[in-house]
């Protein structure tokens, strides 16, 4: 089915918000065989609300609206649509004996849901509370009982789904109401799609385009796509067949050719990232890692922690940012540092080995460069970065000159160490 | 001037890419005067470019457009807008020129740019390289000798500006092209705005609201925005006078409320980020940092560093990920980690004056929790999470109990630590 969202609220439009949640849908939506043709974002009125509203319902077979339904005085979408599609608020008795249940008392965080903020320090004020209650008449509230909103109206046989503006809200009722009933609805015989991304890291987009040519064009049913992901490049690979027998033959035919292709710099498909992909790679070989970091300043200790049971391979790092820290703790000698300067190829193993001494592992990354926008030198310019991986029996180290911002060169640095990691783990050569 | 933006590309609405260049251009121009009213994202389709351009054109004094101007077959904008202007493509010989100019060779990040990869090592085809020189009729480049897309057409007196999708192009073409033409091209006595943004951390939106409820409604030329951006909340002051004189007055005027009302809560304002607050705190007290952390991974370390220069205050951390390094590095010691847990109160303790006794510097944050999504227990359930902050005199442990999931009690937990730290050096109250 063709569908459109549309997101509402000035802080969206004055740029105070990076609208998240769109991008969201539209990744699922696709996922789920879908098309999005077109992702609105307007400000806080009912008119702007009414107008895009009605556009959308001309030319697409649903409409997806976030933001607005909250308790605050700018928030306008129930308004709007009451107005816009002529069907007057109404109260809905069930939805606020819901709101008025007791909040739970356990959360300090400060996060704020559509329904009342789940803190429950602060109550809402009781019109406040009325407010939420008065719904644009034939909504059918997605999550009943649920303490949040979102509710759909179906309006010349079209849904319309009004999902609240707060991430994690919106994304629940995406994932567990949306899509299924627009799956329920969808045609059995809309065509197929089939979708992979292929992760890679360490190649430009251009040199991904150059050597994917010979694919592209050759079918009408095979769409490749390259998406820059800073500092990765996503590759995508959407199939539309008639059947679903056609599909899963033309995917596997051309899943083949792109591995072939891009082989081993292919770091991971669809939902991994390169921690989770070290993550399994770490686990299944019972491997455990150190780390010492200069200039990236705790990323890539904090990249292996963001995975849940990460203290199984991950065992800790140290961030000796000042060289007092690599001689005292990571044991680097003052003359290897004064010899070669703290951003050197033998500062980086010393580095590498020291962490190994110190924390019990098998494996460590060591990160020391210049990250800028000062500290550059005419032999050492911003950008340049000394990467150590040392195992029980060896010591390397490898040279970068990466170009961008401090915090393009501190990402860059990571993912380097990290892939050199993979790469080690998986026997591939570690310089292309 | 009123203005919209519309972004170009199959990426972004099949949810492959969050778009990001839009909101940026929506917060300088709003921060410039402008009004965005609305924000479009559509794929690549040169049928679905032309009528979102004509339909900007009708209601906007200008349209920004972003995406599409690279050199590979989905770059459709130029010629959209050529058939959809009646603009025929044209051979621009100088942009030509520029663009066959030597690369430089000293990129290997794998950044590309619209006029060819910075990298260089790979250059694109001839045919790719002259695609990139064919603009619509009457385009104007807007930095000539660079080596970027990105031109502006001025159609029925409305200028269009066309931008690059590659972010940190189209941001540079923005603030250095874009806005200068536009504010030289304002009406004089078109209405002032000015805008301030407060940065609040602990206090949840509901609750802002509340307090701040009493300066709502009292003058048409006022708006107050509340903006969750997780996990801070952002208070926004908007001020529509008809003169300068008269926005400086009201402006001045609702700016001490705001600050008497949300008082210390207030970390920051515009700009500002906790760790650029925290930098210049430190640097103007010459004082210096360590940090010793379990939970967060390594993030409170690199929030620190994120910020230029931060080599000056911030010496370094331990990611202490495992009990032994806790012992081993920090000298937490086996009685304590036994007999209270990893995550509790004299274990933070320990571990901040752990850290103080390794690290040279004149204050230690620690942070041990329970990040989740496993690892909780009846007594410490996930969110759980202590947090030391030591000087040379005393060490004080903090508990608090978060909320969210594995990634939002990692970012709470390191926010509060930087906080806290903020408090202790200005003498505010480390618990409300």
């Amino acid at each position: 089915m063709i569908g459109e969202i549309i997101a509402i609220g000035d802080e969206l439009t004055s740029g105070r918000i990076l609208n998240s949640t769109s991008y969201f849908a539209a990744s699922q939506l696709f996922g789920a065989g879908h098309e999005i043709i077109a992702m609105s974002t307007i400000g806080d009125t009912a008119e702007g609300i009414g107008i895009s509203l009605k556009r959308a319902l001309d030319r697409s077979d649903f409409v997806i609206v976030t933001g607005g339904l909250g308790a605050t005085s700018d928030d306008l979408t129930n308004e709007a649509v009451a107005e816009a599609l002529g069907r007057p608020v109404t109260f809905y008795p069930e939805l606020f004996e819901t709101i008025c249940t007791g909040f739970p008392q356990d959360d300090l965080s400060g996060g704020t849901g559509t329904l009342g903020q789940p803190g429950g320090l602060l109550p809402l004020s009781r019109p406040q509370l009325e407010k939420l209650a008065w719904l644009p008449e034939g909504a059918i509230i997605l999550k009943p009982g649920a303490r949040m909103a979102g509710y759909m109206l179906v309006h010349n046989e079209r849904p319309i789904f009004f999902l609240p503006g707060v991430p994690y809200e919106m994304k629940e009722l995406l994932v567990d109401r949306v899509i299924p009933f627009l799956d329920a609805r969808t045609d059995k015989k809309a065509r197929h799609v089939s979708q992979k991304v292929y992760k890679v890291f360490g190649l430009p987009e251009i040199e991904i385009n150059r050597v994917m040519k010979r694919l592209e064009g050759q079918d009408a049913r095979i769409r490749i796509g390259y998406y820059p992901v800073f500092p990765e490049v996503h590759v995508s690979l959407s199939v539309f067949g008639e059947t679903r027998a056609e599909n899963g033959m033309l995917f596997k035919q051309y899943d083949l050719e792109i591995m072939a292709i891009l082989s081993h710099h292919v770091y991971g498909v669809d939902d991994e990232s390169l921690e989770t992909v070290l993550a399994a790679l770490l686990r299944k070989r019972k491997l455990r890692v150190a780390v010492a970091e200069s200039c990236t300043g705790g990323l890539v200790s904090h990249k292996f922690t963001k995975v849940p049971g990460s203290s199984e391979y991950f065992m800790g790092g140290v961030v000796a940012y000042n060289n007092e820290l690599k001689e005292r703790l990571l044991g680097v000698s003052v003359d290897t540092l004064s010899q070669f300067g703290a951003v050197s190829g033998p500062v980086a193993q010393a580095m590498a080995r020291g962490a190994l001494a110190l924390i019990p592992a098998d494996y460590a990354l060591s990160v020391t460069g210049i990250a800028g926008p000062d500290g550059g030198s005419r032999e050492k310019p911003v950008g340049t970065v000394y990467i150590g991986l040392a195992t029980r029996f060896e010591t390397r180290d490898f040279l970068y000159r990466f170009s961008g911002n401090r915090w393009q060169v501190q990402a860059l640095s990571t993912f380097t160490a990290l892939e050199l990691l993979r790469r080690k783990l998986l026997g591939l050569p570690l310089v292309d």
